[in-house]
């Protein structure tokens, strides 16, 4: 199996953006080929992540428009659909492209254009997700996360406090992210006080609807050096699924594709939670952060709310979570979100993410699908 | 890397059926793993090669509903589409799992579920896939089809009786498939005189709108005796794009994607054209035969019709092309149809083809995305 590399990242502004979903795609396509002096002719593989470019825009065939508009003509392209961890399940087959040898520079691209619809009509799409024995019940994702918070504060005697300390975190994180949809920070009372949407959680658990891209830049870590001095490795690589339709599972505080896809990717790295410095988690709900920590060994079922609240996870904490300022702050579009957390540890991991940087030298990134219902974990390391 | 075996393979009645595009995946990959007598929770990887199921179903998250329906609770899950070619990006795809030790167990599964929308909706999605530029001008893949088909009859001074002369030939295979769409003999003048559609294609030069799914189980070549006698060896996959923008190729019957994802197939198989003893290809269009006939080598450009209408590429000719009937009389329901071709070279190198059965040690198969904006080409070879 050949190593793999990561040497260039980038991402999009994120936000409410103009355009077609290529435009984005070839917007960070082209800042990631130019990070790295790569040329869009030398690429073998283009890979896509994007959920429904089909059901928002009425366009498919997207991966072969970006080739088209980068000039990466002759490259092989497909697009990569995992809901809303196509972002990370396209580092997963980007990882294989490189380690199969099937390509020596394949180029991963994540993107989605959403804000162009109501958010009826977005939900609606997100909602098709869900098994059509849910589905047609007229179940969508908010409401699972109100369910499961209720569940998790109920079950672990947490605070409800805890949850808006997750909105009040990653908010702060985000000022610094010159790319992030939000960048205000918020108290714990606004987060307490914002509208009802799923009781107990309120509109600041939530994350937004947003248009943007990511990209990253992967080929076989013994030929990284050719392209940069400072790269990063992909140490383990992971997916797993859950229960579809969710409410056949046992402990709805559990996710076990996080938990499975997690014991995957440390055993591939060879390295266990307490090697991980920093970490971006999919807080599409607030209380998706604390499940995904415990469930990936970070802290024992239900004491993730107490990390939270005694500034553990915060950026000068001991393991920070979502130094991006995370989807709730960043925004979310999700295609693009899981390349973004990839772009995020990249920037940590090569010391390039500005007023964010933090010490670090193993990052993590676990991006979810549904209500994880399909989740990959990836390890990142520095390169050697 | 690790040499890639096939140890089992299915496909569904193909034409017009009930339920929705899932129950079509599950009676596939059931029949796929019952085939091989392997439990569906022994999976690790199961990719689902699916064009469109938002758009033509309002449903998402195919793969993970798939999972949950056959048992498949745990295995990683992802949808692979690269439009019309979503099966052989799929071929490709199982293999890199297979390939880079991410699997040692891989189910993959094309569908599409079509038949219950009317044909201009079902165009309109197929239009999708061409870049905006071209399809805001109202460019459907027949209109290609008809243009290039023109071209080549006069570049090439081939008589028009040479196109219907492919779908005779396939309609003839397809008799003695049991799972086509169509069984039923056609003859030159059926052919030659039937609806003019898009001059000088007529309604017999084109594929139907189909319902329909198969699937394909991989596993490393070191394995495959644990699980079967009989196998078959991936010798060479790749993928190849052409320009997104059709008119902007300089020869229009030259697909530079099969071109290009041939050669690299072949090298990685150390094999020849001349190696190749029967072949699926993408015969959307009857046009689609000749091109990549001559585009992967079978002839010099320009008499790829000679071979048609002198019987070398019938059943019993030199090299038969489309035992299985091809799409054209086997049906085309788009994310099937490249894993179908594989189904095909797999039962007629096992020697499980039944009244099909050809003498065949080495097979291939073209999967064409699009009107060619990204081919995929996949070698097998009987396994030692």
């Amino acid at each position: 199996m050949t190593d793999v590399a990561i040497i260039g990242a980038s991402m999009t502004q994120f936000g409410e953006r103009d355009g077609w979903v290529c435009d984005l795609l070839a917007e960070a396509a082209t800042a990631c080929l130019d990070d790295t002096g790569v040329r869009a002719d030398a690429l073998d593989h283009l890979y896509v992540s994007n959920m429904a470019s089909g059901e928002f825009e009425g366009q498919t065939g997207v991966p072969n428009a970006l080739a088209h508009d980068i000039g990466a003509l002759g490259a092989y392209t497909q697009r990569v659909d995992q809901t809303s961890s196509s972002g990370g399940a396209g580092i997963y087959a980007a990882w294989q492209s490189i380690a199969s040898g099937a390509s020596d520079l394949t180029l991963l691209v994540g993107g989605e254009k959403m804000t162009h619809r109501t958010t009826g009509e977005a939900t609606d799409v997100i909602a098709s997700l869900t098994h059509p024995h849910e589905y047609k019940h007229g179940v969508t994702l908010p409401s699972f996360a109100g369910l499961t918070a209720r569940a998790y504060l109920d079950q672990y005697d947490a605070p409800r406090e805890a949850l808006a300390e997750v909105a009040v975190k990653n908010h702060a994180n985000g000022v610094d992210n010159p790319h992030a949809q939000f960048r205000k920070e918020i108290n714990r009372e606004t987060a307490l006080d914002s509208p009802l949407v799923a009781d107990p959680l309120r509109l600041y658990d939530f994350c937004p609807i947003t248009d943007g891209s990511a990209a990253l830049l992967f080929c076989p870590v013994d030929v990284a050096r050719e392209y940069t001095d400072d790269y990063v490795r992909v140490a383990g690589v992971a997916g797993a699924t859950d229960t579809h339709v969710v409410h056949e599972r046992p402990d709805p505080t559990t996710m076990n594709g996080v938990v499975k896809s997690g014991e995957r990717a440390f055993e591939q790295a060879g390295l266990s939670p307490e090697d991980v410095d920093v970490a971006e988690l999919h807080d599409m709900f607030t209380i998706l952060e604390f499940l995904q920590y415990e469930d990936l060994g970070f802290a024992e079922k239900g004491h993730a709310w107490e990390d939270a609240m005694d500034g553990t996870t915060a950026r000068d904490g001991d393991l920070p979570i979502n130094t991006s300022g995370g989807l709730k702050s960043k925004g979310h579009p999700l295609g693009a979100s899981g390349v973004a957390q990839g772009y995020e540890i990249y920037k940590q991991l090569v010391g390039e993410a500005g007023d964010r940087q933090v010490d670090a030298e193993v990052g993590l990134a676990c991006n979810v699908g549904g209500f994880g219902n399909c989740v990959t974990t990836a390890i990142f390391e520095v390169g050697a």
